[in-house]
């Protein structure tokens, strides 16, 4: 890791870096290009155009900013960010279906529309750090948000808490019987399963062995873990739970695996961050740190040029009069799929790679209400109830606790949901996002409600996708010449790393761009 | 459930009764007294003295003031909040050691010193809506915190996320070959089998079956739920997995059943919440709704005396002199070790109830740190490590991420552990926290100190004691006398409810003795 000193997120790389003692995980280094690096050797430093400015595009101009690269970031809408879009009181979107919509939202409420959480390890809170963008914690699992599955014959939700305990009880039950028995005597010794066994009783919270009655042994019965009816309060209050549990047959019936290890992933388990007040935080502490006079909104590319000794780039300007940017270098961030749709000289293997890339449909929509009764009804406060109506998931906002009302995500959908919803026009989808959830939550559902707000990213003018399919992965062939430059083009984004979706992909990517951009200016 | 209105509490707890779709769980019903119950009936408000101004005693005096009573709070230290007691820069605790501390934290730092965190049902959320306390996320779970089992041979801490996964997927594999070989055909159908084995692969992140391969079949190998070395960044950048799984002998030697399952508890599971600023934003706020004037603060009580008319309570005021209250009713919120001291004529019963608790010693430091390096070196934004060293577990602070520096919980032991530092002098315990945090840490933890202060509940004095053991439980029958009225003096404290060492145990009691007082009172 570097020499020299070196702001920011170098720093933050190299606490981790020094703690040799214990930490057992470090950011992948990365050396931000200094202002020394061009007064030093006396060169002048290069301009370079920048196409998008979403995270990834602010991300490069941001960097190179840091060792006085003349950049400039063109934007084809009118705000920056991107896919990290907050919806406010008065923010209007124009979406391809021909339906405009601005938001009624009242002071202080917002939507993220588009990313929503941060996962402790990702790079994305060291630019926060960096930027001085204030953090508060997103709750992603909550026992108690709910479990609806309809299809497998739920006639009411279920709290995550109790399907928990069950699956796990079972589950606990099942191993402890089978090891009790014998079954796995070739694969443990006695020690192992002694501590296998005391494991299982505390995890899925089964009675004891019950000497001569194999059946009443390791059982599971329920408990206050699956959570009461009337809850334990003064002497003489025991509480009433919640019980019993369901049945083996019925819990497991759910298939709801997948959906219930979400709070174990890699990427979405406890602890995650969300910027205090909206995450376009992150895009508006970059486009200040680049500097508003570098970035061109409401101008859309039309052309990249690649040619011996300079980048062409043209574009239209917001009053939709042709203009043409030369440049030493470029960074073209724009989606895949809308990169693709440009006039461009950088040949077929570029075109390619841009073109492999297929675009997975996400949709959401944000309902304001006049009440917390999620919180004052239904004792939930944050997180994220799993359905398999074509909701996909509803949210509860991670803020602004008891406060007069807010903002609900009622519908987050991907891929054939999300393009149903596309297809919708946005009193359609509202109607639909009510409907369902009432099912949920009961009227206040519909009648609380105040205000609405929806996207579709698939029809999203300039973005046209929640994010990108990667056939092959990443690492694929077809995607060499877009991780490499394509003469003066560099590209990044999201698309590009092994975090697709994700901040952490766009700034990973950027710093990538930035460093192969950087090492050759240095050298030329 | 009421017929007519009542502010604040009844609120809530309507909203949840009218949610007759879907709700599942309902607070405990409760009337708080009306200001119409006395001017109505033309009857005169009550005296009441109230004992201790910790949450219990001024729940009391606020419900009652509701109806107007005249309620007179007798507190022994010169704060109110008892047990809730945060500790900031210019905060002085004299031990019954002899010991005196005076934190020296700088501004904004605190240390809640008593309970710190509040679950989504605890009727604890109820009070702070309607006292405007506001609330943020507490974190009690994070897959990246610690654990070091140091008897059970870890040389190293491992983190949280890596050892459930190693646990999960052990037990999904050996109960998915269980299950595949038949060892459970007489417990469950097919269909049963084929889904619980569908859980299984999603739970355990194991392997597929492999035709005619029973050892490698349903097999687990690891995976980026147990976290990596090097994080998953650009294209080119897959990441480094941290290593491959412990093996199963080692994982469940850890013996750490009962820890891991915290996280699924009733009371522990996430969501938890913490007032902004300090839990002793809770007794603050109870304690300006009662009204300062209406509390006496340094004013130890020395007797009770129950009489046919009324109650004498005898304290010394803050200048050491005697004084007498004269009352028509007293409740009783002191410890039940610290109130059977007292002279009291409340008969041998209620002596026999008040000393059958035994007390559970408690201890805990604040460790003010100058930078948050747990944050940009081990990438821990708050939650718990747990230890198996006499520091029982550390915290990490939920809020004031990313700024410049912070207070972590240093140790947070009880029983033996607690009793262990409750002997030893204030650098001592600090000495024995740098010590052991080290190791889990490395050295950062003891060179970026900058203050700290610690608490042992069982030298705290008119306390003495973390929270009550309650031998029988709570509805035993030798706690009955103090679960009724003596005369004219009630009883009402966390140790009067079937959640012990909780506010809402506090809250919920005082609701109990102030519901039985103020229907006497209407009654006569």
């Amino acid at each position: 890791m570097g020499q020299a000193g070196g702001a920011g997120v170098l720093f933050a790389t190299m606490g981790a870096m020094d703690l040799a003692v214990t930490s057992d995980s470090v950011i992948q280094p990365y050396h931000p290009p200094r202002p020394s690096d061009f007064t030093l050797p006396g060169k002048k430093a290069k301009r370079v155009v920048v196409l998008g400015a979403g995270v990834a595009g602010l991300a490069c101009a941001y960097e190179l900013g840091k060792a006085g690269y003349d950049c400039v970031v063109v934007e084809a809408q009118d705000h920056v960010g991107g896919r990290n879009f907050t919806v406010r009181g008065g923010t209007k979107h124009a979406d391809l279906n021909g339906d405009t919509q601005t938001a009624a939202f009242g002071a202080g409420r917002y939507f993220n529309a588009g990313p929503a959480r941060i996962a402790q390890w990702m790079i994305t809170l060291d630019y926060c750090r960096e930027l001085g963008v204030p953090l508060e914690v997103f709750v992603n699992v909550n026992a108690d948000a709910y479990f609806y599955q309809e299809q497998s014959g739920m006639t009411k939700p279920a709290r995550r808490r109790a399907l928990r305990s069950d699956m796990y009880g079972y589950i606990s039950e099942l191993l402890a019987k089978a090891t009790d028995q014998g079954a796995l005597d070739q694969q443990m010794s006695a020690d192992d399963k002694d501590s296998l066994l005391n494991f299982l009783s505390n995890f899925g919270r089964i009675g004891k062995r019950i000497p001569n009655d194999r059946a009443r042994s390791w059982q599971y019965t329920g408990g206050p873990q699956r959570g009461y009816n009337t809850w334990p309060g003064a002497t003489g209050t025991p509480g009433v739970l919640a019980g019993p549990p369901l049945s083996l047959s019925t819990v497991f019936g759910y298939e709801i695996g997948e959906e219930l290890s979400f709070e174990t992933d890699f990427e979405q388990s406890m602890v995650m961050l969300q910027p205090v007040g909206g995450m376009d935080a992150i895009p508006l502490a970059l486009a200040k740190a680049v500097g508003a006079e570098k970035i061109k909104l409401s101008s859309p590319v039309t052309s990249v040029t690649n040619n011996p000794d300079r980048v062409s780039v043209a574009y239209k300007d917001a009053n939709g009069a042709p203009q043409q940017i030369e440049a030493d270098f470029c960074i073209a961030t724009l989606p895949p799929n809308v990169l693709a749709k440009l006039t461009h000289n950088l040949g077929p293997d570029v075109q390619r790679g841009l073109t492999t890339f297929t675009q997975v449909a996400a949709s959401k929509i944000g309902l304001e209400y006049k009440s917390r009764w999620w919180e004052s009804d239904h004792r939930i406060y944050g997180g994220i109830t799993e359905t398999d109506l074509d909701l996909g998931q509803i949210w509860y906002p991670s803020d602004g606790f008891h406060s007069p009302g807010g903002v609900l995500v009622g519908y987050y959908n991907t891929d054939d949901d999300a393009k149903t919803y596309a297809r919708l026009r946005p009193p359609e989808r509202l109607e639909r996002a009510l409907a369902g959830g009432v099912k949920i939550h009961g009227p206040k559902h519909r009648t609380e409600l105040a205000n609405s707000f929806s996207i579709a990213w698939s029809v999203a003018p300039f973005i046209e996708g929640g994010w990108q399919n990667i056939p092959g992965g990443p690492q694929a062939p077809v995607f060499a010449p877009l991780n490499t430059a394509a003469g003066r083009v560099y590209f990044a984004g999201d698309w590009l790393s092994n975090e697709v979706s994700w901040q952490h992909g766009s700034f990973t990517s950027a710093q990538k761009a930035v460093t192969a951009l950087h090492s050759r200016a240095l050298a030329t």
